[in-house]
């Protein structure tokens, strides 16, 4: 069973509303690479593992707690991004100059008309997450290499994706992720070492440098690429296989620890040109 | 940040594997009115929640947490009545009389072949989970009002598949998730009625007869139908929406409790024909 | 605007209930060549349509409004075949033997838990249908010479089903089709006669011989063959395209005709095993 | 069988041509809540019925009919929007200046290279229409419920559009099918009246302000909010259903009247560049 | 089995980079009338050839090998045109200006975060391309004709396309495809007249005025609309089918020739902003 | 430019029709980890390559050329399954015991209705073969990566395939096709050898054992697991990569080499019923 406390993972830093940035955040949530897949295959590789070894299978789950909360960073995230702006400067319905035109040419017709300016299962294309981006081969090996793969493309899109955009909302986001993707694929690699694999200078996939990414360097000096977030209540063997010297040419050593302190889950103003949520109308 | 503890959030009750059976609850975790969909749908409708009014956005997010829950019961269902199946009866590789025909017949060659002897991300008919399934539309009468349709479905099919069926796993399972779905109906009808509406003798969806259906006895006398469980960490409103009568023609008072008692997550064995997990294979 | 009377274009031969039978027809009603593709593609075709060539307007036009009666009959069709069938012999709850496992086997798992034993917009396979089915080319000759595949492709799947099952519901809903199908293939090719095409001895594609298929022989001989219904209720040019010398190898002149005289509708029981329609319960 | 009068259900007011626009209408008209759905979804549940209440089978045939105008209506409303714009606008093949950065930027390449300028069976992100949209639960409550939500999100979705464009063809046709919308909120809120909930001031969801809308204010002061048209040509007991006091909070008569004044449907220009319809070059 | 000499069918000429010419060049590689769909297409309904008039087979299967030319042609053509555009310009990680903003309006997210700088299996909405689009009816006229209407969908599109831009690069490829896409209209034309039918004036539909398409003028002087290339390394009876007077309205003699001279492949450049190959990292 | 022999890679075994071996094998075609996705996965990577390490892109583009013919050989073993069986044993029209129930019941009614009796783009499920399937990270570690998770998928599902069946037609292809994956999972790992990778004792992914699969111990005693064909006719860098020590646990010299001899494509039976190819018909 699953519990919560309302707390983000990470800080939704402040910056201008940015609607751009909130469409191509659309990929690494309902993308098929994002965090609704990362958090769907670790969920089903976890429940349905066989055997006795079960390191592994905490390892697979421990990390699945924490891709939940990656969802709920970037549904936040993009709902930063995307608010104030639209519809909300429209004003009274009759004027001329309405933002239609904006909505469309950012792509975003669905999240201005479907939702009421909030995030959505679905990639900066608008194509609807699908249950048959998750893999689960149901051999070990394989599914740490593809575990691997998986969390490569994470690094890969999201170094992509900041070194596109300046806004200060996604790229701390942005940054965090790219740090937490490279623990994980971290993670994942020191499975395969325990099968034998002894990896050289292969990782991180892609080898990003830190010096441009200056909210990466943060989180790096904090440790946050060699550690992995401890969520369970009860007791886990997980750290049976992550300890002892990363597999990251940069060196270092891996260990598990506690979640990181919580920052509180924004607010959203109301929006009665969306009828959002419409409830002063239900009092008039 | 969601915690976890390795508990179920009811039992799996033991009986012969039933291919067919798993076959069928495929359409209740991963069609398109099934536990994903749920899961996911009051996810996005709780992170994208709009305006000051939380005891609503504590409502849907309450709500969530047990689908998340609802979601690994069935997986692990799905796997019990898998096993021991299929592959497991075929012996050596080179006997005649493999069980192909049978895995093909029974409409389950993702779940042989794809996976080993697994759960999917797919309904009845092996079309894949779609974000498009998730309905968040931002204002809250109209959310409210389709959640409601989404647990009378949930109630309608279960019913269905329970009176097609005497597997006792199926039928436990899908028991406790008929009497869940009816409290989570009677809890997003008690948000529309704090909104005025007065449901009569509508509730529930379809009107089930639990003489019918002795499991669901059993849990309506342990109260399920009218409480809804808690799994926050931390404080939560979701008590000023759900209490007093329920709207249910069959009374009761509603209230918000502790999780039930939880039960072994089952360890499934190995399928060397599987290659599955494939460890033993490494070591040789 | 569309007027209605509940009237079938063909009449529902009674048989036995044959839910293979159903579930091949879905083919017919929901598949990637069938009713629905037909009837969506004209209407998109004909909205469309640019120019002061109306009778081609007219032409695309008037067998769309057949096409919504097609789609009618075949959804009758699938009910006639799935009623007493399936959940329908479970007798009581509590029993043993029920027919989940003849669902499934059927590929039916939908038409038994997601509705109540009755039609679905998808294929054979299970496969919901898509607007990427419907093509409008908005050049005529080109939306011409698809229609005639299209229709072909109609007599194709149709003539092989009529030879796989005996079922006399299936036979008579399908020979009805296959002969309508044939009559449009002679109106397509038609259509591109006038703009100087000379078939030879091309048309019917396939050349049935109506010999194999009595059902089929009786609307022939009925002219069914050659022949445009016209259901509009204003002036039409269609009867400029559709005159003289049918296009098809076995000669006759083309006509257009009164629509043929209406079949009711039938009335399916309840089906109170699938709370279907749930009104009892409601008055209990 | 179904017949056809070509007149329009509303009239089409000119202005000058919008591509965004007319994107943007592509989700009412192929969108997951647009007007192929409620036209196929209430088609599928009328077919489908199950028992002797044959008002509400003849009240969702009734609303069926009516929503095979609306896609009609919306099919055209694009098209006149798109039309005079984009590739029209090149000149001859050779010039500069060509507007494929246009059309790209307004996420419309399918309506100028797939079509010739027209509408298609996709909604405004140019994800195409699906049957797994289609909703019949085979359960009259679950239905009436069901359809509620989609004819709110009607509302929902035109009148978050309304607010966005100044455009007078968009908001004449989105203000009509608001009003409308609004009538069949009505219409299905009265089935489950007669089923005895009591929905205080719940409708119309969302609470919208026809002040804000003065082409919505021109049709409400016509009743169309309140009325259903009859485009049966045989006997309809949907009256039962639908009579007496209007469930809306803003009150009135709910009646069953005959359909309104048609509209002409508008001829569309050819276009030589589109190839569209083609048959003067066939005559060069 | 399928040998390889790595040359294009084709030059890519040199133009400035141009991300929307690359955007709608997707629909030409991976749209529902691409020639990602004419490739399989015609690969499927090759293998499958049932029967003894194998040169009907090599005329299925002859035109198929250059069809994975024109994938090969189109892939190039998108990577020339992406190329030195966005993230290239965007110069070190930390400047404002970045060009997330154009990527979005342009539709390309997943070019330049899934992939990089480079092309994908998908249509100009970002619609990956489906096995559903392949036909292959199993009957050798329905399948003439079902190409026919697909390689005049080639010719309408590209026309189209041509006309919306003056990019160089995108007109070449486009007009070589054109008088290709006309060729294989008049093959399948040749095919079906061998069956009896007189096509009189109706190809090349559309019919297309290479008066307005210069670099179109250039390969039909070349010959290039009534020729087939010889792809096959054995014999072939293609050439039965493929000789005499070409159908096309504009006449000439049709035959089989020896494939054209090839053209290199371009060498696309690293870019290190994309970590693409990402060697370079790899050594650091 | 691709140039064709009309011989297949591998020889058809003879052996009865067996519609379930038809259907399972349909995954290895058109699933998401089967032969059309590797064909195309490595078209793209090949295709989309940056710089100018050569050597690696013939990697790619040589593996592509051989997955060609992996999907010409599964489509002729899926017909020559198919053949003989169904509608075939139907006998006339008008017989009853018509095979639609078997039909049915093997998940086949594409294979009997839409084709005729012969394979499909499509899985097992019969879902459609997507685009999205296709990753092309454009990072070449990441890429190499994914390619040998995608290898060992091919060696993992044709294992499980081979034990559930004993047909020697279906156990033939998928034994030469298991060596050959386990080949090119050789080739990958060798590509990430060169990039510093010690891979132990990890490969093959699963760690099969050829004792178990007669077939499969054929292939490896003539070397096939550790040969790349070469199917260039102009000069390739790809030996650079692929030579020395195979990355294999059961060790070996890897080399490239020329094609295997050729195999005859087999010749289809017409099959009259199914109007295929129905050019007996056209002559009558």
């Amino acid at each position: 069973m699953f519990y919560y406390k309302q707390e983000l993972i990470n800080p939704i830093v402040p910056d201008k509303p940015d609607p751009a940035a909130a469409k191509v955040l659309q990929e690494i949530l309902g993308g098929r690479f994002g965090e609704m897949r990362t958090m769907m295959q670790f969920f089903f590789q976890s429940s349905n593992f066989r055997g006795k070894a079960a390191q592994f299978r905490d390892l697979l789950k421990g990390i699945f707690l924490e891709e939940i909360a990656h969802v709920e960073l970037v549904q936040h995230t993009i709902n930063a991004l995307l608010d104030d702006t639209g519809a909300g400067q429209a004003g009274d319905a009759g004027a001329d100059g309405a933002p239609l035109d904006e909505a469309v040419k950012d792509g975003l017709p669905h999240h201005f008309i479907m939702g009421a300016q909030a995030s959505l299962p679905e990639d900066a294309n608008g194509n609807p997450w699908m249950g048959s981006y998750v893999y689960d081969h149901g051999n070990l090996a394989a599914n740490l290499l593809d575990n691997l793969v998986l969390e490569s493309t994470g690094v890969l899109q999201k170094t992509r994706i900041y070194e596109m955009s300046s806004n200060k909302a996604l790229r701390e986001t942005v940054a965090f992720l790219i740090v937490r993707d490279n623990a994980h694929q971290n993670a994942f690699a020191k499975g395969l070492e325990s099968l034998g694999v002894d990896w050289a200078k292969l990782f991180p996939i892609p080898n990003y440098d830190i010096n441009k990414y200056p909210e990466c360097r943060k989180y790096v000096e904090m440790g946050f690429h060699n550690v992995q977030f401890n969520f369970r209540l009860d007791e886990t063997r997980i750290a049976e296989v992550l300890n002892g010297q990363s597999p990251s040419r940069n060196g270092g050593e891996y260990s598990v620890v506690q979640p990181p302190e919580g920052h509180p889950v924004p607010e959203l103003p109301e929006r009665p040109n969306e009828h959002a949520p419409g409830l002063t109308d239900l009092n008039r």
